[in-house]
């Protein structure tokens, strides 16, 4: 039995390349602990305009983070939404200012349960607060209003970042110009909390959590989050792109070996997403965000009408579903459509055919980025924003 | 950390109530090894003819054994086709002698890893060759030709089990007169292999896993089972049915704790799932069965045509598959009728409406009722097998 230490655990407390902001005063959690001080890690991209009405927040999903467009500093691979943000890209560096803050729980510097809990002098582990949707948005608007800016002109995000765009666009309505969820949905279904169960107890069965307090204890969980990750990365894909990039081809071989190697590509390939996401992800984090995303429900927040959760609705919405997504199917999307149509809000809704499935909003999806491209410049426009820019 | 001891691993080579029988021939398995002898732990219900012309071979799925339509001995849960079996009923125990064998590579009886290799005098554990769904197939035709049948009536099952019968009819066409695959498929797919390798590397993650000696070093890897079952269980039910049973909503509380107990109802489900699981089945078997299904590609055996796996065949087929069933989803029903039509075969195909998933097969769902009993009494009618009851 050997103990995996990750490079991620061998730095608690490292401070990773970008910016940070201090909340110096307790933020009120749905759990009703004023929690603080804390700290939010952050990248930024572009220029904030003069009238600080260029900015854009973009929120990251369960196992993203703020390193958007640029080498991940654990992993070095290039940032998640490279396909997206640049000079000239769908998200103009030259046009726009993007933010986008590690979530509060993760593990990129933002606090979270491998940070150290100042009142016992070790990490907080399962003694950090579970937060939900709503606190991760709290804690971004806190930092939007450091950053001097009223209102932003966009708030983007794929999947759980989809969760805290619509999280925004309820909580803030009017501090935001234009919304994107991408593959979200207004409250996690049955079959993804059950997904999630898997990966949590994938972790606390690894006798090397430790209870949670592996970081004091100098163990690492590799194994359980490694498994969890591996659950989890079925989900992301479809039945018909696995089909496509690895259908039943061996790996490295011309016949099966009879044993229990990777025989096969796609064996060998989810082997490889679970052993590398051990290097740069806390197994705690991966427990309190799956909870966090568990917890989200919209409605509920407004006594079971999703409506409710848009009153008054002021911000721009351009919702988007993928076609071979299951784990956000577009009947999500679509419920959330005939919420906003309820309240009369500006909604674009576009489903967009594909057979890359959930990670599709990752992926090269040139009808992902079209209709982004056109959404920005019709929210632009009407905000009469072009005068800013150049 | 706690070492869990099922009853199941309490009684290695306990005699299961029912039949065994010995081969003490060896058999050729696909591996190219020579084993045996070793034993083929079944059940009976009803009473074989004096032309040994009512016998129906019912195959058992990955998770399934021998004891079909009674209690199960360990657990005292009602058999798993109970729905169909008994006087008057679908497999009616009245006009059908009815035949089913535990897998090789099973835990019930049948020779498996757990039980112990005499050149050893330890359990075979990985030792154990790795058996496929023809290796399965083989040793029940060896079973039928002990109980002195030529040919079966009919051969039927779900999920694995339909991999069986559709090994039968391609294997031994002379000897079955009606092959009736439920939820199945004529290759298992990458995005099936992917879910097994997932339970397979929960198990081996497990520390008491052992290298896969846990029997002969007093462990047992509960824990990594357990969430192997739990990713598995998943897969076996539909969104829509986890929708319709659970939702959202909470277990024996009225809002949600802000911690990780199983705050929903979805959860101590799947932990009811997993934990029972462990109690009756054993984690190598669990390997050893998940590696056949994933080696199963009938069309591979046949230079890569599947009507090459049905040459001048003579079994009348009756072909079921299920709308929310994703995991052997209609489509791959449907390459089988396709790949039977090209060689002329007699084909029936019925794709049931339900919301229950892959496990509808096992569910109370009238319409797979009715439609088994019309297709055996056109059988039956066809066969002249009418006047040999009553």
């Amino acid at each position: 039995m050997s103990t995996v230490t990750a490079p991620l655990l061998k730095r608690p407390g490292k401070e990773w390349p970008g910016h940070s902001f201090i909340v110096s005063e307790p933020l009120r959690l749905d759990c009703g602990i004023d929690f603080g001080p804390f700290t939010i890690a952050y990248q930024t991209y572009g220029r904030l305009n003069a009238e600080r009405s260029n900015a854009v927040l973009i929120c990251h999903a369960l196992s993203g983070d703020q390193y958007v467009a640029e080498p991940h500093p654990i992993t070095g691979a290039a940032g998640w939404w490279t396909t997206l943000v640049g000079p000239g890209g769908v998200l103009d560096t030259d046009r726009y200012f993007l933010i986008c803050a590690n979530v509060l729980g993760g593990c990129m510097g933002t606090t979270g349960p491998k940070e150290v809990n100042p009142a016992t002098g070790e990490p907080w582990a399962l003694n950090f607060p579970v937060i939900t949707i709503r606190d991760m948005v709290r804690a971004q608007k806190l930092l939007i209003e450091h950053l001097g800016i009223e209102k932003l002109f966009c708030v983007m995000g794929g999947s759980m970042g989809a969760m805290q765009v619509l999280q925004w666009a309820s909580s803030y309505p009017e501090s935001v110009v234009a919304a994107v969820p991408i593959a979200g949905s207004a409250r996690h279904s049955a079959q993804n909390i059950a997904f999630h169960e898997v990966g949590r107890q994938a972790i606390i069965a690894d006798p090397d959590w430790c209870g949670g307090r592996y970081l004091s204890l100098g163990h690492n969980p590799a194994r359980g989050l490694a498994v969890a990750r591996m659950a989890a990365h079925i989900t992301y894909l479809s039945e018909a792109a696995l089909h496509r990039k690895f259908g039943r081809n061996l790996q490295d071989r011309n016949a099966v070996t009879y044993g229990f190697d990777a025989d096969f590509q796609v064996e060998s390939y989810l082997r490889h997403q679970g052993s590398t996401f051990v290097d740069r992800f806390d197994a705690n984090s991966y427990l309190y965000i799956t909870r966090a995303m568990d917890y989200f429900d919209l409605a509920a927040e407004h006594g079971g009408s999703l409506p409710a959760a848009f009153p008054g609705t002021q911000p721009r919405f351009c919702i988007i579903s993928f076609t071979s997504d299951w784990l956000f199917p577009t009947s999500e999307s679509r419920a959330l459509v005939h919420a906003l149509n309820a309240v009369a809000a500006n909604v674009s809704f576009v489903e967009i055919e594909t057979d890359k499935g959930h990670d599709a909003f990752l992926l090269h999806e040139p009808e992902l980025f079209a209709t982004l491209r056109g959404f920005l410049a019709g929210c632009a426009e009407h905000r009469g924003l072009t005068r800013f820019w150049g």
